[in-house]
């Protein structure tokens, strides 16, 4: 008994010792490493900043008839959420009828299941572990997740080397503006008005985060009132009171009326507008307007005020007289969440499933892209970079590799896909955990719980459902090899600097 | 300095005292429960098992030309996993023509997500918390999860005092033959000779668990000799080497082997044969004719062989000239897998959506049931108990709640459904999660890991995208404190004991 007491004492001093010295020593390590990135700008490339000045300074001003641009952007809109999509409960007549007027993409991609990959790859014309958006999403800087993600070393706001299409087009003379969701970082100096945008109205990141303060460029226009910054609170229960903050229900509207006052604040000089509805994501809070009219539910009164929306800025544009010349995008940042429609892809949001990044994809440009076209070949919107800058005939940076393609031909109907591959970003990892071509993709895992599970299947008849490597051994491993080729080639040159 | 030694050593010693005993604890805890729970059965309720022995011996015979009985139950067949039922790549022409010949349910469901539970409600016809098998599936009792059950007090076999279909029909006179899986435990006296059948060949619980070996009877007629048996290997590699143990590529065609002989060993006694196939549960591996030629992949080979064996056993009914006069159920024990389909439902396996637990159901009785038909009633496993009771003429135990209820109006065209509402159990917890009535759906949660996310949908359009309670707040409600109900109903009396 004697030494049985003798035991426990000693093993559980050890114990305690091991137990409390690693906690001691990560808060130690986290503390030291805390106040170094507090103190330094680690995302700072000098290299390639002082390249992106260069090649910012040297560009030309864009093409005697260059169009103006407009990108709407959604935020967890899943690619079966529109009528024009094959939506049964949810219409949205606008956005169809801009849809007949252009082309329909069924096989356009966002770049990342997430959010913030996703739009850096949209500005940046480059895949997540480029802008070093891999991973996961931006938080709030001083929130648990945000001050986790600086102790781990994890950026937490768009490098400032990153180039902008937006940067580009202000250099070449084209009136920049944003209108809505960033999430591209709140960090001094990482924010709309420091990567091109000239005027700034909206928010910093997704509209389930704490403080959701609106911005009219560096300014706070409507402050957050409430308690309960460091913590996310609940989804669907984040409603502030009346006076305490932004009005979910009326910021649809709210960003609309701007985005129609920017285009209508139209001279001799070509624009570029950037709408980035905060909507459909989590909460989901109906305008006055729109509330229980939807056959989708709440969720679909909402998208379907975006549809309101979208007809509205068209209008606008039509009655400037700006139509035929303005190419109009329309997308989302990626698939469907809980509450929204993958169609009958498999997968949602997050996932490396066909429902985690493809999404809808409608562009109009009644001068240079044929009404009423629906094409399957693919793309992806870091495609959008290169494509936007040979609109405006302006040149690419030289020092880092651009991943999107252009795809003007495509566009005009005259050429298929300028990709080879497209490739599927798991949430929480670097590299790319599928890979498809024109007609198969192989997933090495098959969502974002790293089960490793690889699987082939082919763009006809299942939706993911079975897995054909067995049929078709040769296509299995020729899309491994070539994933294997892009992993490798992300490991070893992730930032993608060309010198 | 000192006085942050003398805290270090003594918060250390404490923590360290709190978790060493907490460990101690925790063990010495479980070594007395496990020890006890291995001397008695504590699954055992003697009034009730005396009820159930007063119940059978006062069994009176079947009715002079009660039918024979065949059930054909898949293990994770999914909704959309045979081409009757709308799968673009898998061909199941024998299982199609079957249904042609009778009646082909689209709104069927098991009791439950997951296999153990809804094997027992089939042959029970209780809901998952009456027969102890909620919360999950019973393991090998000498695997670590079995014991991890059994120490932590869960059932892992089913109730003695339950009732099978089995027993009742064996005591009114029929022939009783279980070909294939039982996963109803491994426990002695826990078997499928222990309820109600004559006649048993094949494994105690899924073809992924150790040691699988084959038995005949109570023998072993093929054993496991793979070293492994504590942990579950991993999924897709367990194939045993020749020799070693099943060839899991035969293992449909020794099923079918036994079902053939079964029913060509018919004489004048009714049977009823329960053929509960292994596959396509996981791991997935084609026979030798059947490797390589379906469309659908390993898979669809998988599913293709267990469409040639309905096709067999059919075949062999026909030639005994049982046809008419035997009637023939179809179904899966939950939905699909990661690697098959469920058509255009939401969710799979383990989903309170409804591709968890809504699976393809053909029955075909030439003699009783118009051919062709096709009905979207909704039924569950649990009301083959009392249907095939009635079927022939046989009285339903008094001293317990039987949940399922007669289908055969549903099935003759004669009646609608007999339920008002229909539950959906989720993994890991005993109550229902969700709820149908025939035209709406009320989910607590969408999915098994708890998140609570209260969701209507209706049974047209969406395939449960969006959630419009709003627009139904008196249908949600309704449907709420139905659900409600039943909860309370399933604490207060769970095992469901009339008296």
């Amino acid at each position: 008994m004697q030494l049985l007491i003798h035991l426990f004492t000693k093993f559980s001093r050890l114990i305690g010792a091991v137990v409390l010295g690693g906690l001691l020593a990560t808060l130690l390590f986290g503390m030291m490493r805390f106040a170094y990135i507090s103190a330094t700008d680690p995302s700072i490339n000098k290299t390639h900043y002082l390249a992106k000045q260069d090649y910012l300074a040297n560009m030309p001003a864009a093409t005697e008839n260059a169009p103006n641009i407009v990108v709407i952007f959604f935020d967890d809109l899943g690619w079966g959420d529109l009528s024009s999509y094959g939506n049964q409960l949810i219409e949205t007549p606008n956005i169809d009828a801009i849809a007949k007027q252009g082309l329909l993409m069924t096989d356009f991609y966002s770049a990342s299941p997430v959010c913030t990959p996703s739009r850096a790859a949209l500005l940046t014309g480059r895949l997540p572990p480029r802008t070093l958006t891999d991973r996961h999403v931006f938080f709030p800087d001083w929130s648990v997740m945000g001050v986790y993600r600086r102790i781990m070393g994890y950026t937490n706001a768009l490098p400032k080397e990153e180039i902008t299409v937006a940067e580009v087009l202000q250099h070449a003379g084209y009136r920049t503006g944003m209108i809505g969701k960033w999430h591209l970082g709140d960090h001094q100096a990482h924010r709309p008005n420091d990567f091109g945008f000239e005027y700034f109205y909206g928010v910093l990141f997704s509209n389930d985060m704490f403080p959701l303060n609106l911005y009219r460029n560096e300014e706070i226009a409507i402050e957050d009132q409430r308690d309960g910054g460091f913590f996310s609170s609940e989804r669907d229960e984040m409603h502030p009171l009346p006076g305490e903050g932004i009005d979910q229900r009326e910021l649809t509207e709210m960003y609309t009326k701007e985005a129609i006052s920017f285009v209508e604040a139209s001279d001799d000089e070509p624009f570029f507008l950037y709408l980035s509805h905060s909507l459909p994501h989590v909460p989901h809070y109906a305008s006055t307007e729109f509330a229980n009219t939807s056959r989708g539910g709440t969720y679909g009164d909402v998208v379907e005020d975006l549809d309101r929306s979208t007809g509205a800025l068209i209008d606008a544009l039509d009655r400037m007289g700006l139509a035929d010349n303005t190419i109009v995008i329309i997308t989302s940042d990626n698939g469907a969440d809980y509450n929204g429609s993958p169609g009958p892809l498999r997968g949602r949001k997050g996932d490396v499933l066909e429902g985690g990044q493809r999404v809808p994809m409608i562009v109009r440009w009644p001068a240079e892209i044929q009404s009423g076209r629906v094409t399957a070949e693919m793309a992806m919107n870091s495609d959008l970079f290169p494509t936007l800058l040979n609109f405006a005939g302006l040149p690419l940076p030289e020092d880092r590799i651009i991943d999107g393609r252009d795809l003007t031909g495509l566009l005009k109907g005259e050429e298929n896909s300028p990709h080879d591959f497209l490739y599927y970003f798991p949430v929480l990892k670097s590299l790319p955990a599928a890979i498809r071509n024109n007609e198969f993709k192989l997933m090495l895992e098959m969502n974002d719980f790293g089960r490793k599970r690889e699987h082939l299947s082919r763009f006809t008849g299942d939706a993911e459902a079975h897995d054909i490597q067995n049929l078709y051994p040769e296509k299995a491993e020729s899309l491994k090899q070539a994933l294997d080729d892009k992993q490798t080639e992300l490991k070893t040159n992730k930032r993608g600097w060309n010198f």
